[in-house]
């Protein structure tokens, strides 16, 4: 198990304090969603220890320090880019008809759906109307960035839907979708905390697109813990990807390789009927015959070395750009 | 019926191409969902020629020339309130369960619930990218107004959904409510022109309070024909709130009256089975006798007296005022 890297963990307390006093804004209804959402309550209001690892709060904090400002001047750019990933997992959850979260139950069968979709768009304008209070030109550039991201998050997630209709996804448009469902805000992340201390241009992009690259090697790992991680970690069913014969990025690889394997996997994601305990056994052979496994490991390498080229050219403080690669080695580590 | 006002009709064509425009910036997918939903195709993505009378643009059009600037200077902002008004519609019908929207089938039952959700969603970061994107300290001003008043428009929803719950709802949360739901968003198209025109603080401040009279005033009245409005204008079927036991403001009036009628109209909201088409008219009947109907009717015209009255505080062009005047009287008219 790879450690947990100090910028993830030493930041945390004080984003948590910094969403919890703005979730005080939400109404008492909605703000009972999003509290069990966000892992700070159980299911009947009581306090729980449960949240994520508030991976993309700590990015935020961390690119304030590459631009030599205080860690303190991310914050409310680290509070609006977790409120927006939390909006698009309340609303995706109910999408995809994903009862699970983080080993919970997700918030819609808690709640119910309409609960949930109120949740999340409240937790939308909230986070919009977070950096509009901060009236600096950083966090005006940082409202435009984080509404852009929000976009690239929607597009990526109404391709995703659209995927499941469709035999002739190519792998292209699967890495397009995963830039824009994971990379998109991921990159914005890594950048926010500089926009907001008005870091120069160059620094900012240079953060954006190693948030990108390393958003796509952490979509490439998920996606291979999809198929072969085991339930403890991921928290899924084993093989939970093939039994909802996901257009994962391996999967689609393996579809689209022409090999013989690709063939009869295209027919298992055809059938009509849903996959047997054997087929999904079968499938995930088939992924890896046809070089969808390994391709995946290796793109996932080669994305996060692009990342840290990016980081190199970015001209920021050699200790904050070690943490950054400590944080991208570790997301997309795949023994966890 | 009395005629629309020319302020409603005028800028329409200026507003449609401004949307138009905007729209293109969503994906096609999600666009395909929002040219439905805003009446500019039908299901089968050929050109309709629906949509609404679009009355927030037009007021946002006129709130600009009440600050003495052109009404294109309120063009991103007319065009971001009705895009809010549009998500949280897509999004209420789906959490009300309405089939029906301005006499169609409503988006969620063309292209399902995910795709409703999605556009919802994408319409809200769209807005609120339109009135970042303009750089000026009055679109700033427009962007945070907006932002609050989408709060309150979803806090506004989750309580009438909490409602449906509750057998103890007070005349006071039912006004609360629809000061939220309906008054917050309608007060902030009354003034978002004159913020992005930068007009006086006073002249805003008048408007927004114009705005929010008027929109409790068009809730009441869109209560009363919820309950004896003709299916032909409604919409939707005869005693249409009365039917989902709705805690509208004239029910609520009534069930709070505390006479004989209060208390068996509250017996037959609380019944087990649907009501009966007799329980139906019983329950109209009811109503009025416990004075429902009266009051809204009477508070209706209080609001708008006391609306136009912000207006004479309002220190504006007589012309532009008397166009306001004439909107809100419009709206709240009970003959259409």
């Amino acid at each position: 198990m790879t450690a947990v890297p100090a910028s993830i963990t030493d930041g945390r307390a004080l984003v948590d304090a910094a969403m919890r006093a703005s979730a005080e804004r939400l109404d008492p209804w909605t703000r009972r969603v999003v509290a069990y959402h966000l892992g700070w309550t159980d299911e009947h209001g009581r306090p729980a220890a449960a949240g994520g690892k508030a991976l993309r709060p700590a990015l935020a904090l961390l690119s304030a320090r590459a631009a030599a400002t205080p860690q303190e001047t991310a914050l409310p750019g680290a509070v609006a880019v977790e409120f927006v990933h939390a909006f698009s997992l309340l609303h995706d959850d109910i999408m995809d008809g994903d009862r699970t979260r983080r080993h919970r139950p997700a918030a819609w069968t808690v709640f119910g759906p309409s609960a949930a979709i109120l949740g999340g768009d409240a937790l939308l304008a909230l986070s919009e109307e977070l950096l509009l209070d901060e009236q600096t030109r950083g966090a005006h550039w940082a409202a435009r960035a984080l509404t852009a991201a929000t976009q690239r998050l929607i597009s990526g997630q109404a391709f995703d839907l659209g995927f499941e209709q469709r035999g002739d996804v190519t792998l292209d448009e699967c890495l397009t979708m995963a830039a824009d469902k994971t990379g998109a805000l991921l990159a914005c992340a890594c950048s926010i905390g500089a926009m907001l201390g008005e870091g120069p241009t160059r620094l900012v992009t240079a953060l954006a697109e190693f948030g990108a690259e390393m958003g796509l090697a952490f979509q490439l790992v998920d996606d291979l813990l999809g198929i072969w991680g085991s339930p403890g970690t991921t928290g899924k069913p084993v093989l939970s990807d093939l039994r909802a014969r996901k257009k994962s990025l391996p999967a689609v690889y393996a579809l689209t390789a022409g090999t013989a394997e690709s063939d009869r996997l295209a027919e298992l994601y055809a059938a009509p009927e849903p996959p047997s305990e054997d087929d999904l056994r079968e499938m995930a052979r088939l992924v890896e015959a046809a070089g969808g496994r390994d391709w995946a490991a290796a793109e996932a390498d080669r994305r996060v070395a692009s990342a840290e080229k990016h980081l190199a050219d970015s001209g920021m403080d050699d200790a904050v750009r070690a943490e950054f690669r400590d944080v991208a080695r570790f997301v997309t580590s795949r023994d966890h």
